[in-house]
């Protein structure tokens, strides 16, 4: 079975999730498409490098992440670092000749995406950016739905994207309140994660008009080195600096196909956790999904008899998508591991049948020119066109 | 206890609400602001108006409601008709000097509904228009937290009113699919109620930007004299009309505090049947409300104790708005009969006590601004400041 | 149209829910089995039977129940009084060839049960005892699906019912907490709606094995002649007076068919309302309800296509038992008030036809035979046969 | 960082969940109490035992546990074996001084499970019995809250777990179906999980009284090697082989503290996936659990204010049990396999401190010791005490 050498860059948050993937793909998709090899770990400095490489299990660690992708040895270079970084580790990367998977957004902007794009097609290697949710199996069986017809053609979709991480006026500045580094907040992180979906599933979106807005604009900065995520309230003495990115948007949508909607994304909602969510109404029926109950797809259909129609709460399992490959039982449990143990999957499935995944840096762009068209409209109040 | 002669003007389903609500009124809230007394019911032929007379307990059927509002002993004048008569009959009752509940929305424009609110403020008496979703023991609750500053400043509204009774294309042309008895589709039909409560529960609505489509563009046209309500299917080998009004609207709002929001109203949603919903994030909190379990009301303190914060279910009862007046125990089970009887309470004791209920025809015609702003902005697609 | 006259005894909360049945059935369900008509309210003190005239709508008001049986214009005696007089009450009625509904339960245990049934069927009247929750649409559809066999063969039923209004040890002693009066405590009051959903939906309880537990032995003392249902708490400072029946109740059930199963009844459940419940498994799929969400019934078909299957959220309306005179569409909303407003049309139809209505007082004497074994089983621990 | 060499014995589903836990364990707990090495994995043949090393990362593979036992570099042996072989693994696994993890039920009696227990005692090792739903973070702050007393004295206690993976008659003839390999059927299966809880949240079970039943006699015997766990049916032209455990019981329990409680168990339950559940009532407030939405605990407090009260939707992250592991924001998601880390956490903490888990093999013993009085109730009716 081949091996894929697996240089990760960043050992935050998500680079623990991506290790465990790493990890844990083959024991559940067995044969595996190949055997990801945790290699080498890079982070800011030495210590921060030796920990990620001990904590993540692998087998070395560097703070050099142009050398480390100079190894000949390195298959895959795996991007978990801030948004203002991904272009250039991501371009280094193709030109060397690697696969990448990079986390989202892809980039701060459309055209800063738009480079990536260029050299990842250039290099002719796999790109992926990690937009995990839709690899959720009850949003995979929502696709597969759709696709087959099942619910007809659909007339419109709703996506929320809800947390309350942020609401306190004290949690900390994080990178993600700050332009330069995240290009944008909330439309960036948690939006552009409904915009997967609303493309994943419904087709690609031709204008948005969108309100956006900053409801927060200073927060109390961060003392130390690592990058907090605003859980359990900031420092209220510290000094505080300006927030320059949005902490809510709301845009209405029209997509290419005809089909209408709305997606709506705050980080102040108190009370919504991880509430990411859709609900689409076709001519034959309708499906809603909420990731904070993420084992379960809604599903009605129109031309269910009588008497017993109502939406039917399906708890995906090994009748459903990568259902052979996850628990025996529906509702044991799909966590985030498991979105990303998916996800791992995808990626070296492309690797090893030289088919790009999806959603690939093509993907990966377009949500970028979503993001600014969103923006822009934000802006002027106007319908936008998305490039 | 004084007594209160009703002429109510259409016998249909909301006369049966209407009917009920004045003969269980005074068996709920007691002692009673008065006695409601089913004087005559106006129906549009004598049969049809012998048998509400006999259906709902009235004294008196006639056909000729300008006669009825001639009568000196009438007190209240009760409009349960199609959207294309409210204006007529409202101004004629204002002129002889009746207090006059009307069914919602108040007329088919915001001109239309000026007529009226003109002519019952020359007139001097009582005027409501029945948005009776705002009665629901657990909207008022809402109404009430809010006021009493327990979530803070209020920074978003989102509204949602779905239903599927129209999604068949092969369900039948009624009134409610013709512009020039409607005045409009969705947006007045159900999205007015949804408009109702964000100004109730967050103020007034400054500007709108909406989507407005209409999905089906012909039905059957009905056979029988009598309205259907598109329940069961229409008769798919008559002949096809042509509807004139939306099926679906989506529409962002900026209210004048500096709120945001989003109300999206469609009849073609399949699987949701009265699914009128509202979530309202503030500083220190968050409500959430879908009628379709109405008992309750999502409330969440963002100051709760941090191991056990979260979302609290609460069932409506004695503790809560109109509780003394309903039933003693909550989830014994708020119906659409309750929020009826809890209008005709306030609109009694807005008559014996002289001052205006709350929607009075005031609301009634700034929602019709609002509704006119929403079909206006889908035609331009631009922001429209309401009125 | 044939009109019925009422005699009501007892003008509390039940003595509401009634006379808003009465008034308002003719409304729902037309042509209407009968006009119901009040004729007399009887209460304890004139005071008291003046304003249920007033407030209920009765044309006259008595304090001698006695003479109001002997009248020769009343059809019915609806028997809305504390447990201790139903049988006294009953029996008398049906003496003079009077149709009787009671409230639930028929009496304190099942000899003076069967008393009331004896009466009534040497009569040859109509009766009828107000286990008003099987009225809700949704226990209606189980009852249909279950006897269309959609459900195939039934192997267990699970059956709660929680409330928390007694839950407070300062709450007062109502008479439900004297075996004077009341008979028993949870197994009476609340538990016989289980007992009824069980008997109703899967057929004769052969035997049970039932926990019988009083959680708190004394309450404070009412002051005022009228019953509090424990909401809001007691006078704490009040002497305190001894409860001699249960607070909550926890059986094991075998049917008569063969199935098995639980009931479980508290008031002591904080956080629970009225949380009554039943799930039931058969060997071609399962259905669910909750009357705290009574619009809903969840309906689970085992042959449903396996990547869609899963509990089906039903609301019901006109496609549904009792749909063609409740609301036109689903989740307008059913009510404790629709629940009896369903109980009278079925009392009035069995009254004009001839033919006895389910629950009636055999049902009635059945339940009171589970209870009391329920109460010995709790004595001795055994399994005891219901008579 | 201490290294704690790992033998697994038995590479199926619950392999993989295990292998999963060694890899990410310190991924999520850093610094980890010791790092898992998975040194070897025992199945019963070569070519399994090989698959099951490449799959899940192993080093070594072996088809000799009792050599695997005999290893001096072996820390670990972990036990994820048919419950009939249970005691002899682990038995010599004591023996040879070896830290023991037994997958549950800890053995196929109470007897056998006395023995495994009697020989880990002697050797003074670690032992833990996998019960690893307690782990749900969820269930932990259940157990938090009611430690630290904030929903008073519990009054009773309901669990169920609910399944329907063996509901079709035609599901394969699994070993969890031969009493002589599983010891008994739902009962030790997944009915000891529940019975976890209630020890785990309330406390010792005094007595029992069950009903206990085999709704399918006959199985289709399966043709592979390999187990199947019902899904998708099996072979119904198969030979068809008897069943000689239970499919569902249902049990009352006295608590040894006076608390009072039910449990129910079936696989028959068509709809229910992993339905398993927890509500317990105390005199301060009230919790519910259901980890089919296992990310969350009901919460309900009692003195919360009259007009807000009601069950808080509480979603677990960092301000709760095991959080600071976790993932950074509650509702990204709790899986199967997380309850898995938290579950090797806790052993291999145990072992680095020399202090025994929870639960562990007396935990194991005493819940099959309420299982054996379960099935004795079965047979004879009556209450039975737990030995």
């Amino acid at each position: 079975m081949q091996k894929l050498n697996v240089a990760m860059i960043g050992g935050g948050f998500m680079g623990k999730a991506h290790a465990m993937a790493y990890a844990a793909m083959p024991m559940f998709f067995w044969p595996a498409p190949a055997i990801p090899v945790r290699k080498v770990v890079v982070d800011i400095n030495q210590q921060m490098a030796e920990t990620a490489r001990d904590r993540f299990g692998f087998e070395e660690a560097s703070i050099d992440w142009r050398a480390v992708i100079a190894r000949p040895d390195i298959d895959i270079i795996d991007i978990c670092t801030p948004n203002n970084s991904h272009a250039e580790i991501a371009i280094a990367a193709a030109n060397a000749g690697k696969h990448v998977i990079c986390e989202k957004p892809l980039a701060r902007t459309g055209a800063e995406s738009k480079t990536m794009l260029d050299a990842a097609q250039a290099a002719g290697t796999i790109h992926m950016v990690a937009f995990n949710y839709r690899r959720t199996p009850a949003v995979a069986l929502a696709k597969k739905l759709i696709e087959e017809g099942r619910i007809g053609d659909i007339l419109n979709f709703r996506g929320t994207y809800l947390q309350d991480w942020s609401a306190d006026p004290d949690s900390p500045l994080s990178w993600r309140f700050q332009k330069s580094v995240a290009g944008s907040g909330t439309v960036g992180d948690i939006g552009t994660h409904a915009v997967d979906f609303a493309r994943y599933l419904v087709g690609e979106i031709a204008s948005v008009n969108a309100l956006v807005k900053t409801h927060i604009p200073t927060r109390p900065k961060q003392s130390g080195g690592v990058d907090k995520l605003g859980v359990g309230g900031g420092d209220n003495n510290a000094e505080r600096g300006a927030v320059d990115v949005d902490d809510e948007m709301l845009t209405m949508v029209k997509f290419a196909n005809g089909a209408i909607g709305s997606i709506e994304a705050t980080r102040n909602a108190y009370g919504r956790n991880n509430f990411l969510t859709f609900e689409i109404h076709g001519t034959k029926g309708s499906l809603a999904f909420n990731y904070e109950r993420r084992d379960e797809l809604q599903v009605m259909f129109a031309d269910d008899v009588a008497d017993a129609r109502g939406f039917r709460t399906v708890y995906t399992g090994p009748a459903h998508p990568y259902g052979g490959g996850l628990w025996p039982i529906p509702a044991l449990g799909i966590g985030y591991g498991e979105t990303k143990i998916v996800e791992c999957y995808d990626l070296c499935t492309a690797i090893v049948t030289g088919k790009q995944p999806s959603p690939n840096f093509e993907d990966g762009y377009r949500i970028a020119l979503i993001a600014d068209a969103i923006l822009a409209s934000g802006e002027t109040g106007q319908w936008v066109d998305v490039q």
